[in-house]
């Protein structure tokens, strides 16, 4: 982050865990605290910050609240702000704050204005976390994953409304679609997944019995709507189904040697009823601007990854490949959707804003004007010229 | 709520269900619906609203949000911010808007500050909410409840610590002192409750097998520190539990014939480590000031209710009732707590939120200045003088 005194402060490098307080679940710690290894550290414990970013291995808790990532189990277990208690921010005037009550160790509190969740999701905008208090849970004892596989898109979004109906609340659902398939057979040649347009991974957690009963309900839910289902407890099945989900991002390059994947338009969430519309008129898109896409998402939130295949030394795929997100974005506001789930606006995502939010956004824009009116805090992020 | 011109709109009034979006597990309702009866609405559907205050006949969705009530199932579930997915509100300048991305239906955004969380739990400082959008869940298909009592309120305390540490997440764990055991006993006849220092009741729920195992792990985790343990999935048991549970409020009543409750000082929130010596401090409080207090409270999340029986006729004791407020919302600040877990601030509360919140008060009021310079909204309210 850059002062206009010309220090360079990088906050990743405050990655210190100040304090496990097991008795009250909760976790004192720096910003550059790295998501991977905060769990590795409470593990032995038995207790675990729920929020679970695709990119655990990089993602840093400090970057989580100020995106509010969501991740993989968001829809049972929330954003990563319904798991921030508490936060210090340097202010732009250069006051430390600590919202969330001073000192304060209590899971909850309704004094006042909730500036925890104002600061969660701005992206350093209104001020900079230099310390974070996070809000723990004991580590479900079991967990077991139903993977479905499915003829057509509609089917697959009907899997997942009807597991709902059936009072099952998994902690996870995951999409893949053709081409992601396809491209994990040509990644990892033993897996032959048959060539259909959807595949689910359910996950559900909690203890042992719990979980069987959960896993067995969701196969009979969704056994007829199905091409194919199986389920599994093993933990050694889970983790090999969790692997082949994780090696999607890298696998899709294997669609078209030597691309790259464009990072644009490459987070949407829509309502999930309207998710396989959604994917198909993502396809369409791709079809129009002749570019490869391959989309995999939390589909139980609704927040869709498309990976767009571009050659980035092709100053025409490039153009098309932004017009290709553009039409993304449309497409995800007239889905009654946002342009992005989990991973936040920056500078490109914001000339959408003022189409998302209308007025609410001179709301916003009143806010961060009357913390920050010399608007040094992460300068032209989030709100459009 | 009142206007300059003088025309008193009742928000309660607008009091319809608008839709329920059973696919994408969303309810529109205006502020002015009863919890209770947006969940009987519901539950035909099999879906509900999971936050669960105490006032479930009286409280309105809009007051829970107004509040970010968070009620006995917070522990699991989060308050009622966790659910709230946008809001139509009225600006002090007289524009509508609506928070959480206009005409969406996604489950999640991170596309900009999150006003809606911001006007949760702002007690109508900063505008008026005419519209909810709220999210729905399953409803889990079974429920448990574990009682135990303990000889003393250490024990009961470390019950609660042992039963995260055993990997349990109980959807509630509420606790009643001694007086509070003595005030049904009394108000019940038929209950007879031994005279014990606290009982506890632990509710876990899910599927059916599922929570067997979870009662039958926290009545063995609970057994050796408790003076008695029963556990029921029977749902007559259930409800006649949570019965007793809910009559407190009334029953504390009979301890002292004629009196009233004083509703102040009755909300704090401590963390749950702190919880049997917060308990013994209140007692010693109200012998100080010759006023008997009952609490009960969800022990699980550390939010305490005190209920102070006063005779309100007498000048003195209305003295010493807010002196034995003052005296608790000391003891919970000193507690590492909150002065209110889930009632608001409003005017009473209000002196203490300079010591709560320190330089972030500041913050507040900056935000609370940008979009109501003119102090329209609910004047004297959250704020200190």
């Amino acid at each position: 982050m850059a002062f206009k005194g010309g220090i360079i402060l990088s906050l990743n490098a405050m990655n210190r865990i100040l304090e496990v307080d097991e008795p009250n679940l909760q976790v004192f710690c720096e910003p550059g605290v790295v998501h991977a290894q905060l769990n590795a550290a409470l593990k032995p414990r038995g207790i675990l910050f729920p929020p679970d970013p695709g990119s655990t291995k990089m993602a840093t808790v400090g970057g989580m609240a100020s995106t509010n990532a969501a991740g993989m189990r968001a829809v049972k277990y929330g954003p990563t702000g319904a798991w921030v208690l508490g936060l210090d921010v340097v202010l732009p005037d250069g006051s430390l704050i600590e919202t969330g009550s001073a000192g304060s160790r209590a899971k909850q509190s309704s004094a006042g204005l909730e500036l925890t969740k104002l600061f969660v999701g701005a992206e350093g905008t209104l001020g900079i976390i230099t310390r974070l208090r996070l809000k723990l849970m004991p580590i479900p004892p079991a967990r077991a994953i139903v993977t479905a596989l499915f003829d057509d898109l509609e089917s697959a979004g009907r899997a997942v409304q009807e597991t709902f109906a059936a009072g099952v609340s998994p902690s996870a659902i995951e999409i893949l679609d053709e081409r992601c398939i396809r491209a994990i057979n040509r990644y990892r040649p033993g897996m032959d997944l048959p060539p259909v347009e959807a595949m689910l991974l359910f996950e559900v957690d909690g203890n042992p019995p719990g979980v069987r009963w959960d896993a067995e309900k969701v196969a009979g839910v969704v056994r007829p709507l199905a091409h194919k289902v199986e389920w599994s407890d093993e933990p050694q099945r889970i983790a090999a189904l969790w692997e082949a989900r994780s090696l999607v991002g890298a696998a899709i390059g294997a669609l078209r040697p030597g691309s790259n994947r464009a990072y644009c338009g490459e987070d949407i969430c829509v309502p999930v009823s309207r998710i396989p519309e959604t994917l198909r008129e993502i396809q369409e898109i791709g079809k129009r601007y002749r570019i490869p896409i391959a989309t995999y998402g939390h589909i139980a939130g609704g927040n869709l990854h498309p990976g767009h295949l571009i050659d980035a030394s092709n100053p025409d795929e490039i153009r098309r490949v932004l017009q290709v997100a553009d039409e993304i974005h449309a497409l995800a506001l007239r889905m009654n959707g946002t342009i992005t789930g989990e991973h936040g606006v920056g500078a490109v995502r914001s000339p959408y804003m003022r189409h998302e939010h209308g007025l609410a956004l001179e709301a916003m824009r009143q806010i961060k004007e009357a913390l920050d009116p010399k608007g040094i805090m992460n300068p032209a992020k989030l709100f459009p010229n």
